[in-house]
């Protein structure tokens, strides 16, 4: 133990094992980081019971805590807010519903409980809640799989709300489990593709609405859609293109002003109303339902009936109901909770991911009991609400009330809309989906996230939504996994006239230290990397004797491995530092250590390793680690022969 | 840029950008260090094309290399080693055969043809080529779900061949596309618990043969076993038992007396073929086969026949043949590969592992042509092979020639052979496999590879080796999965009398530096994990200020990032740091980052984040940037103002 101790003069602290810990605290302290990372009780801790429970509602009802707060001024603006995007949510209500399969007045249904509901237990303030896209196709792509909206229409209804209630229950679920985490597995990349894919098949879904055709393929791949437009050409209706056209341009138009400049987001907020109401006149003034044109045609008056009897648990349909409510379950709440994660960062408030997932659960099972289907807070909305100057959501309450009036006074007028018009808002929507420069982004900055982007992209479009999903989390997976079965390895060298060791390719400058070859290992060492790392730096070892036999250098007599970015070892890596350790020492090298982390250090000390290696020869930083073998290597023959002996 | 370098008195290095390599270097790169880390071409650089061509020879077929040195002092001894381990290679082979539910002269064969393969293509000096009991019983229990054994014996041996087949093109394969790395997934742990497993799971098989029964499950799990057993206690035999525990005694006390000294080995690898023909000794004379105690009964002269056109591509069986082909494959290469690596390392030679795989294919392509199944390097054997002195494969040579006589001149030997001595040789040999002192060193060790362990065994013991496989493989991937989603951030303190930074819960005596937050990331910065890091940062931070607020301490107004421990990053992690940065901009803090690595650097440059963190805020070292942000926090209030208009 001593040997170096006296020697090296650069020797000040020493690496030290850290102090034990009982199994049962190591766990708690696992188990916290892994569930709780935000530590949802804090704010509970040293406060008197009465206080708690106005804490713990407060927590569960948010609304109780900025309710007090609430002012006239607010109340303005959020009335403006909330009618704008009512305006927005009544037409791509119904459009969503037609896309989901849906009978058009769910649309509706579904822009007036659950908004209710999220006001009251969501935490964001600009969130507007309805149905989107992407889930209304999964849900028609999915459930049309096991029964034909057409033929059996009641029964794909409940299957429906069914669908809707499973969906609530999982993201119920998993806010109360804490598994928010699931949802970082679909990173940004695996979203860009995915969005894009699903965009680009919803917009082909609509060529059936904007040709006017009667029959239509249920799949969604890109390949089955254009056989099945291209063989019905003698059915396309040109008055009804026409139409669509017409509306598409108008809508994408208003769009484009509307990004010019901010304080005009309203015309295109109020494009959809507009377009529906024009195209509803124009086919009421020149009766071109007759004439090849669809419309919606009837729509029940009234608010959301009871559905809670509908539910349907059916040992027959219940696989297929589970898997789609946890399937659009996740991905429209990722979407729900990226932005209200977004806005909450523009206006720097702070949003509870685990507490959002039970708001937005509660929301799909109270609407799944009351004729809605799945909602969640989709991107296109919310940024109207946010734009239209919103202050909490209160406007969403608003746009409840406005949906309520509706449902209640004035659905006889939707009877003339034509469906082309909502193939029109559908398009235009979908369109702003396809984020090209996201994925210019991508490929500029990231190769692999591109081709996850890519895969994801290509899954869906050719495959299915499904496909797509799994191909990009499983790229994703893989990709970790890479990353920590092939670490990398960095040769260090010296900073000149500095006490500084960085990567030599890195640093041009820095100089390797004769007959020293420190090397830094990149990754924990884990079984996935433990047989590549030993086969790793024999070579490093390799390489280097042989470069030394070439330029005739000092002799290689010590290897350092920097361990300060190892952060965890398993027991496959311990056996590798053993066997490494063989390795050099037959070679007639030295092994030497440099900062091991606490993590690492404790289990180098429980496998007794440690003892083998020698606490002398682990230093804490590659500065004293290189000053000790410096010492070694000019010291005298007779000196190298006692270190033999006593080490 | 200025503002810091003329104020910093310790900056001498800055983090630079590194060189721009071109996208297809980098990619060259990474593919280079995933598939080739062992850079196999490296000997054939710089060569004579002759000289390459016999290096290639040699690299295909290693007996040329070391056959030019082989001198007759190696021929002794790999004579009497070799002359040995056919001693045990025979009852074993003949055992494990009936384990697979194949004919007993299966084994010899496997012992002829396939150990020759590998002494002209293997690499390594100690292992000894033959047939394992966990492949075995695989083999039964997953063909046998789909062929009965006893009513269609034929076609049940064709897929045992086609198996082999497969098991062969597909290491074949992994070794040629240098895929060894799915074999590292198999951990330690996940081994130790997986061969106990199924080494209990064969020892209750064997119970069948030792109490004599006719009938007995064909699932392999614990509780069905037991029960067969315990329903069918009138057809127990007693004369099968107690030959059974006889020789099962003779077996454990010649292995323990062979453990206790090692010269003494031959005791304990004669013993199995002792047995047999004590065993068959005992029934010939006593006619015990007509009391109940089953033989092995005729056995066919002559060596293995030609079983090319037996290979059956039939499209019913062809998915269980790859699926068994594969499973068994993995797991019978895992084993040899192990064992070769082992004593490799024990004698320092080195084994190439792709190359291992190759010839371990190819041993199987051709074995399963010439009327031979799966084969590999078991333990056991090899073990024995290495104590009886063997230098090099030429030890298998002498076991084959040993067998093929056999095969010739001695088949009608074995007639008599009762089955009770096989199954108590095999219950010997399992009984080695369940190391409970490897499990008590994961348990002291990794609590969580204790767990991986336990779950491979139960699923083993449970439900089937397939499930316990999966469960294994999948905990520990969801190990390097949480690892990456759930990194550590640490609080770094600074050690007195130094310029070192550490983790303030590692160190004790070391001290945070007032005023300024020195946090640690432990990990990539990946998708899994930049929510996580982003809340946990805030948290970091809140808990950092909460503190200061209660003891009354300078105002909180930096915070470092310490990154050297991160060795990539993604898009999303990009984004986060970007939004880290905007929090941290928020509270009226300064963000800096320490040390970020070449890959990182690249990243962070690319996209432009580098430029809103400023480059003068990015320090090399820790002590670097605590020496900058000290210097900003006692400047007078002016210079404070002017630095914010600055940046």
């Amino acid at each position: 133990m001593g040997t170096a101790d006296h020697k090296d003069p650069y020797a000040g602290h020493r690496v030290e094992i850290p102090p034990p810990q009982p199994f049962s605290e190591s766990l708690k302290n696992t188990l916290k980081e892994t569930f709780f990372p935000d530590d949802p009780l804090r704010q509970f801790k040293n406060q008197p019971p009465r206080r708690r429970l106005v804490l713990g509602l407060q927590y569960v009802f948010p609304i109780i805590g900025w309710g007090r707060h609430y002012t006239l001024e607010f109340f303005k603006a959020d009335l403006i807010a909330g009618i704008t995007i009512a305006s927005l949510a009544i037409p791509q209500g119904i459009s969503y519903a037609k896309l989901a399969n849906l009978p058009p007045i769910l649309g509706l249904y579904s822009s007036f409980v659950p908004p209710l509901i999220y006001a009251v237990m969501g935490s964001s303030r600009d969130l507007a809640v309805g149905t989107v896209a992407v889930a209304s196709l999964l849900t028609a792509s999915m459930l049309g799989d096991v029964v034909d909206a057409q033929r059996d229409p009641q029964l794909y209804v409940h299957l429906a709300f069914t669908t809707t209630f499973f969906a609530g229950l999982f993201e119920t679920a998993m806010g109360i489990f804490r598994l928010g985490f699931i949802v970082d597995f679909l990173s940004h990349a695996t979203i860009v593709g995915f969005m894009a894919g699903a965009a680009t098949v919803v917009i082909m879904q609509q060529l059936k609405g904007v040709l006017g055709l009667e029959h239509f393929t249920h799949k969604t791949d890109v390949i089955d859609v254009l056989h099945s437009i291209f063989t019905q050409t003698h059915q396309w209706r040109w008055e009804s293109a026409l139409l669509g056209f017409v509306f598409l341009f108008y809508l994408l138009i208003s769009r484009y002003f509307s990004k010019k400049r901010a304080n005009l987001f309203w015309i295109s907020a109020m494009a959809p109303l507009t377009s529906v109401i024009l195209g509803s006149l124009l086919v009421y003034v020149t009766h071109a339902e007759k004439h090849g044109v669809q419309v919606i045609g009837h729509l029940k008056k009234g608010i959301n009936p009871a559905s809670f009897m509908d539910l349907n648990f059916d040992s027959r349909y219940l696989p297929i109901a589970i898997k789609t409510g946890i399937i659009t379950g996740i991905i429209s709440m990722a979407e729900g909770m990226a932005v209200g994660r977004s806005f909450a960062m523009f206006k720097n408030y702070h949003i509870d991911g685990n507490k959002e997932m039970i708001a937005f659960g509660m929301m799909n099972i109270v609407g799944s009991c009351t004729s809605c289907y799945l909602t969640t807070g989709p991107f296109s909305r919310s940024a109207v609400n946010f734009n239209a100057g919103c202050k909490t959501a209160v406007s969403n309450i608003v746009m409840a009330t406005a949906v309520m009036a509706t449902l209640l006074f004035l659905t006889p007028l939707f009877h003339y809309t034509p469906l082309v018009v909502l193939a029109a808002i559908i398009v235009a929507a979908m369109l702003g989906l396809i984020d090209y420069e996201a994925a210019m982004h991508l490929w500029h900055v990231d190769k692999f996230d591109f081709l996850v982007c890519m895969a994801a992209y290509a899954g869906v479009v050719f495959g299915s939504i499904q496909i797509g999903l799994v191909l990009a989390i499983g790229l994703s997976v893989l990709r970790v996994l890479l990353f920590v079965a092939r670490p990398r390895t960095l040769i260090l060298g010296k900073l000149p006239h500095s006490e500084v060791y960085r990567n030599v390719h890195h640093y041009q400058q820095a100089q390797t230290v004769p007959g020293i070859l420190i090397l830094e290992i990149d990754a924990p060492i884990y079984f996935a990397n433990s047989n590549y790392l030993r086969e790793r730096i024999s070579r490093w070892i390799d390489e280097e004797e042989e470069r030394i036999k070439s330029c005739g250098d000092i002799r290689l007599q010590h290897v350092v491995l920097d361990m300060s970015a190892v952060g965890n070892i398993d027991t496959s890596g311990i056996s590798m530092m053993d066997e490494v350790k063989k390795i050099i020492d037959r070679r007639g090298l030295k092994l030497v250590l440099v900062n091991p982390v606490a993590e690492v250090m404790k289990k180098l000390n429980k496998s007794k390793i440690l003892e083998s290696l020698g606490m002398e020869w682990i230093f804490l930083t590659v500065e004293e680690a290189v000053g000790a073998c410096s010492y070694m290597l000019h010291c005298k023959p007779q000196d190298s022969d006692k270190y033999t002996n006593i080490v």
